[in-house]
């Protein structure tokens, strides 16, 4: 039984640089079957939540100039739950913009946050987890992240530090956070995954909507000053305009900047459902299926010799032959051709200019 | 001043199979632009012989699945001069053909024989050897090859042993040939290499018509009682026909074994004009220019990091970086990529299928 206070706001406003050339600013990765599997990121996270959400509780927040994306690959999300950003100001004024717009309509909604372009392996256990969580949220004033249990010592995310000593009353699986720790180097991530209570930061976050509502007056007054001002015009003709003239206003800011940091009471769900945020072409290879020879290969008719630890992604290509190739990423989209070692996978914002 | 009775027949049937994808049986390498110079190998094969030759005494010979492709590259040859082969039967028949046909209307042609897909850096040093051996050709019955001066120790060439010495009366250039040599494994070539009368047999012949016609007739007489048969039918509207039935019953034979290995006197002009007949990659990055590391690229928009001694010939592509490779070959064309080490390419017709 789905909970009708359960909603969802996927933020699909991201560029996918570190993607290039599959991914590009004119149509992120989040718009791209990277997988694939005949279907995009953003298709498959809003696939996620099918049993968890109903359909009309699910939002979208993008940059303007995804809208026509969006609408073409969600036909079944109505224009309204599609929220357009005039410009870039990272996630915590479009959280706050969603936030408020539910609030204005369903003042007692629950809401889990994700991004567009992550993947999950075992979709049951996620919403067994997400499902869990939200109702945690739905009877208390809690923030509560996924902590994403850690397999190798990855120094591309953000880690939260837990506090296992003492689990909630109401959930034995959520747990008080002590800190959230940015991005470590290699040392510091060996040094997380020898403990137990360090985990990866997902991005993904469960409230109900006073909650961040209030957690955002308390924190960035001057963000929930520009909403409240917008507050009394959503659904109506105006909105547009108001979200154009003040949307730009909002300081450039990241929820965990925003808030996640600062707030006192926050609790993390530690889980384990094969997540990746997929920020790196290396991540994908990690994500896909391999050959015997640790090959990953996107694309029709891909054939390799003497190649391993690879990933081919063509999807454009009609017919891919590579020989004596390891540990390269062989990428083909819109007759932009990137060959490059995995190793070397920084530097391609350095290639892509 | 041109010898009005100067003639060349260009051999434009190849299929180019070791060139994939760049080249396929739909576009072979002879009517593409592989140099990236804006003209194809056919169209700079003709330039070639523009001060050699009048425009109304070139001949193409090609399959008749080609015909149009050459008329497309070449519309300044008017279709007599296009000679459509039913079907592929090596050299000796190609040369038969256009040597009968040629023959009945210019019984005094003199003629030289080359590919269209092999090319010269030198044309100045290439227009001076033909128009030489031309003329020796004009008043003598002999059979001349150009035997190109090795440069290194080649095994994808046939060689030309030649008697050095003693020169020709009329031609202090030209001398006997002592024997035509197969494709030598390495160490003989280092051999040939080291010696000073061994040549590339470069496939350019010079004779006259009633030379090649009469060696035809005495080595390959049943070779020359087709083409006999044709003959009265040349420039009629029999003609056609007539090749459609007779052609396809010629032996498929190379105008080396029919020929050249059985004639008593045959000659060689050892040149140096930068021949190469472009068979295979490796030729091709030896021929084009190179940047500071040894990278030949031909296509828009390459950027290379770390990369020395590789060919990327990526015409259809708008923008390419490889990063991190030595010694290879990268070619896209028609959403066909190919990525091999260079000294792989001998699999390329594997890799191909």
């Amino acid at each position: 039984m789905i909970q009708s206070n359960n909603h969802v706001v996927i933020m699909a406003g991201g560029i996918g640089s570190r993607f290039w050339p599959m991914s590009t600013e004119c149509l992120p990765k989040q718009f791209i079957d990277v997988l694939g599997c005949g279907k995009t990121l953003l298709q498959l996270t809003v696939e996620r939540f099918r049993n968890l959400c109903l359909p009309d509780n699910i939002w979208i927040v993008t940059s303007a100039k995804y809208a026509k994306l969006v609408k073409e690959q969600l036909p079944e999300i109505s224009e309204e739950r599609i929220l357009l950003e005039p410009c870039r100001r990272n996630t915590a004024p479009c959280i706050a913009y969603a936030s408020w717009k539910i609030k204005a309509k369903y003042p007692k909604a629950n809401i889990v946050i994700t991004a567009s372009d992550h993947i999950v392996m075992d979709v049951y256990e996620f919403e067994r987890v997400v499902e869990s969580a939200m109702k945690f949220t739905s009877d208390s004033d809690a923030i509560v992240t996924l902590g994403m249990k850690a397999t190798r010592p990855e120094t591309g995310y953000g880690y939260i530090e837990a506090d296992l000593s003492m689990s909630c009353p109401t959930n034995k699986e959520i747990f008080r956070v002590d800190a959230f720790r940015e991005k470590p180097d290699l040392e510091t991530a060996k040094r997380y995954l020898m403990k137990n209570n360090y985990f990866w930061n997902a991005g993904i976050f469960i409230w109900n909507v006073s909650t961040i509502v209030n957690a955002i007056r308390v924190y960035q007054p001057s963000m929930a000053e520009i909403f409240e001002r917008i507050f009394p015009h959503f659904y109506t003709d105006k909105e547009d305009e108001m979200i154009k003239e003040l949307f730009p206003m909002c300081e450039n800011i990241s929820i965990d900047y925003a808030i996640m940091e600062k707030a006192e009471e926050i609790y993390v769900f530690p889980a384990s459902f094969g997540w990746s945020d997929l920020g790196t072409w290396g991540s994908l290879h990690e994500t896909l299926e391999k050959d015997a020879h640790n090959n990953a290969c996107v694309g029709d008719n891909i054939r390799t010799y003497e190649t391993r630890n690879c990933i081919i992604h063509t999807t454009q290509e009609h017919r891919v032959v590579v020989q004596g190739l390891d540990g390269y990423i062989v990428a083909e989209k819109n007759d932009i051709l990137l060959i490059c070692r995995l190793n070397e996978e920084q530097r391609i914002r350095e290639f892509s200019e």
